[in-house]
């Protein structure tokens, strides 16, 4: 059934009030990969209204493009081919419902932002555990659309796993009501994680509610100069083995990203400059164990065990903070630099050593290139971004740039990896998908997408092309 | 499309060697609700085998009911109704395909037992956490098809939390091939868990990548006497306060399961007999923190704060399994007093207290009844089960039964609960899913099922009737 682009006739249909205009933060991605194209922008102020949008959609056979932040980096919510989509924003749904402390239970609405999850977890004496570099702008729509991953996954588990139940209206414009503060309930199949990321192509998420955690009584932070990522993950396992729970990060930092900003970035402070790859630690720890002694512990183990050249443990959360800007500043670097082709990659954890030499090598024998290989080492994702050669242009690779992503996306599937870790497959990798996705998967996906979303109204061409 | 009886044309069709004779322990269940029928009994040898008969049962239009080692509380595995099916065991499927100690993966074929699945992880130096009194005869591939929770869920979540990927075959005989040794992975609908949870509604697991977890450097275990369920939930946070994350489990014991466990397995040893309500604690801590220190730091703040009267701390590992064997034969006593009715129930935490003083209240205008409240606590998750009086017999309840069923479930429905916390749905309860369950997503449950099993051959009867 074709659609029709969003017109004058479908916005006499929609509730009053909800039409915006249609303006360039609504169109745009981070990447400057796709322009999308808007016909309509809507902005409904309650799931009531967001069903009344979706059923005059599909009413009009208009495609719906859902719009959170805007900071995902597969093209997710943006339509830049096809009839004119409705863009549907739910700017204007951005409220707490409920905060529970006692329950470690917070009730949100889609268009908040993380940082604002965050703070009203934080007001309430709890925390809110998902962290992203983006989470001042990305929306909780977009999160759970995507089922971001971050920071603290290792701990925590994707957004997936912290999201207790949903709000969300479905293709037909019905409310689904599961915004439940249990813990366990096995009551039939797991629609919420299958809305979860679908990246909008099964609903939409309205509100969640999602699960909060106690501060931890001791926060200790480290950055670890290691020889290389097999003693980085042999770390990794030695952390886990004294202190099994508390390990809430392991992020991995190659010498490279450490160059990228001192070009770049020279303001960010490095603890450790110049190590050829390091690795910044955070345990979250119970009272009685004070965390300068733990992380001494650990070091002089590590050490012992030529796990760990040199280290710099945070003395203060100033210190901890500046450690964390320095991660969280490589994104930054990156597109300062500008890449050729980046990736976000998982692969099991035993492979990630080899993966690293022959990607490296494979990748020399295709041309003078830089590697940024950064990323969430203990959920084995990593970002293995290609760059020019010092003194070439991003330009001079257009030729190859295929050729080095078809290549890389390989050599992860080969090694039982994934070719999209927490990014999803948006627009992006629809192909990918296609191409290395298990077939029995991919039919039952497009089984499941015709039987909710028969008209192919929501968000059409993410995820499957 | 009315489905046929079993029979000689289909066991022609069938992989050689792969039917067995049909035995009761294929057709009982334990609460002896129930009893199954089977036409056949097929126990295939590999993936390709299972596929091989649900492609010959498709053919035939006959019902297949997988089974798993039968210990579900719910008639999940048994059909007692319509033409006689198919009972698929994966019993012979039950070898570990791979260990993975320095990923912490573990791969297992679905006819393994839990107990087994933790052997393995064991015997590789890891822990498998999910725990279940009836782990050593409990299924893998039911233990995830029911998405069965247990006693670790407070730090480890239900079976779903563990499972990285799966094998399985869908309604059409098609193999999904999906044993990710992954942490992240979004490429598109999560089909893994809207398999965990069907209750082999929607296709076959026939195995899993799962989880292993270090194991803890220190285990603390203690039980508690407690005022009543509210100072209990405020010890509960209290502990998750000091030792967020660590707190692996939290079990809560009336002393109505203290007098049930004295009259019929007096054997059993109270550490603190006649405690009107108690506490199973265990808390997981990191090296450098003493278990004893730890608990005592925790019971002196309780004890000041009236949260807690008084306690027994394991001092050996002894002790430990003793204070968890207490716990595990709450079930057995139960047996053997005979229920009048159980209810397998979740609540918002904060609701507890008021939901047991209400219930008890209404049950007690009901008739003269005893009320053996236990379970996870930590999770919201009680054992909610109601006998008769003291030298009353279970028959004597007949006629009332079903009502109090039906005002315990609306009570747990009113105050935002489950009444299906983890035992799942089975034949049991589909009519409380069909009453209770949100008619979206009831809908979408029923559009997800005719469009990957139109046939409707995959445990009919079961989850939506």
């Amino acid at each position: 059934m074709p659609l029709n682009p969003a017109d004058d006739r479908l916005a006499s249909q929609l509730p009053e009030g909800v039409l915006r205009p249609v303006e360039d933060r609504y169109l745009d991605e981070p990447r400057g990969r796709y322009l999308g194209q808007g016909g309509l922008v809507a902005a409904p102020r309650s799931v009531e209204e967001v069903a009344a949008v979706v059923r005059a959609c599909a009413a009009a056979r208009v495609a719906i493009v859902p719009r959170g932040g805007g900071t995902g980096l597969v093209g997710g919510s943006v339509m830049p081919e096809g009839p004119a989509p409705l863009i549907l924003s739910l700017e204007r749904m951005a409220r707490i419902r409920d905060v529970r402390p006692d329950e470690d239970v917070l009730v949100a609405e889609a268009g908040m932002t993380l940082a604002a999850v965050q703070d009203a977890a934080r007001a309430a004496g709890r925390m809110f555990p998902l962290a992203l570099a983006s989470q001042g702008t990305a929306q909780l729509g977009g999160v759970l659309g995507a089922n971001a991953g971050g920071t603290a996954v290792l701990r925590w588990g994707n957004a997936r796993a912290l999201c207790l139940g949903i709000e969300a209206v479905l293709p037909d414009g019905s409310i689904l009501r599961d915004l439940k503060r249990l813990r366990k309930d096995n009551t039939g199949y797991d629609l919420r994680d299958l809305l979860i990321g679908a990246e909008g192509t099964l609903g939409i998420i309205t509100a969640a509610s999602l699960r909060m955690a106690p501060v931890p009584a001791g926060l200790a932070t480290a950055m670890l100069a290691v020889p290389g990522p097999a003693e980085a993950l042999a770390l990794l396992a030695l952390a886990q083995g004294r202190f099994a729970g508390c390990v809430t990060a392991f992020e991995l930092i190659s010498g490279v990203g450490l160059d990228f900003l001192a070009e770049v970035l020279p303001a960010i402070r490095q603890p450790l400059p110049g190590a050829p790859w390091s690795v910044l630690l955070e345990l979250s720890l119970p009272q009685g164990l004070a965390p300068d002694a733990a992380l001494e512990g650990l070091l002089e183990e590590a050490m012992a065990a030529g796990l760990v050249t040199d280290g710099a443990l945070a003395r203060s959360g100033a210190q901890a903070a500046e450690f964390w800007s320095l991660r969280e500043h490589l994104p930054e670097a990156n597109r300062r630099i500008g890449s050729v082709s980046s990736h976000d990659i998982s692969l099991p954890l035993s492979e990630i050593p080899r993966f690293l030499d022959d990607a490296g090598a494979m990748l020399a024998a295709m041309g003078d290139m830089r590697i940024n290989c950064f990323g969430h080492l203990g959920d084995g994702n990593l970002h293995y971004n290609v760059f020019p050669a010092r003194g070439r242009r991003r330009e001079d690779y257009d030729d190859r740039r295929a050729a080095i992503q078809e290549a890389v996306h390989q050599m992860v599937v080969d090694r039982a990896g994934s070719f999209s870790a927490e990014h999803g497959v948006g627009r992006l990798k629809t192909a990918d998908l296609a191409r290395w996705g298990d077939p029995a998967r991919l039919a039952a996906m497009r089984a499941i997408k015709a039987a909710l979303d028969p008209l192919g109204i929501m968000n059409p061409g993410a995820v499957l092309a």
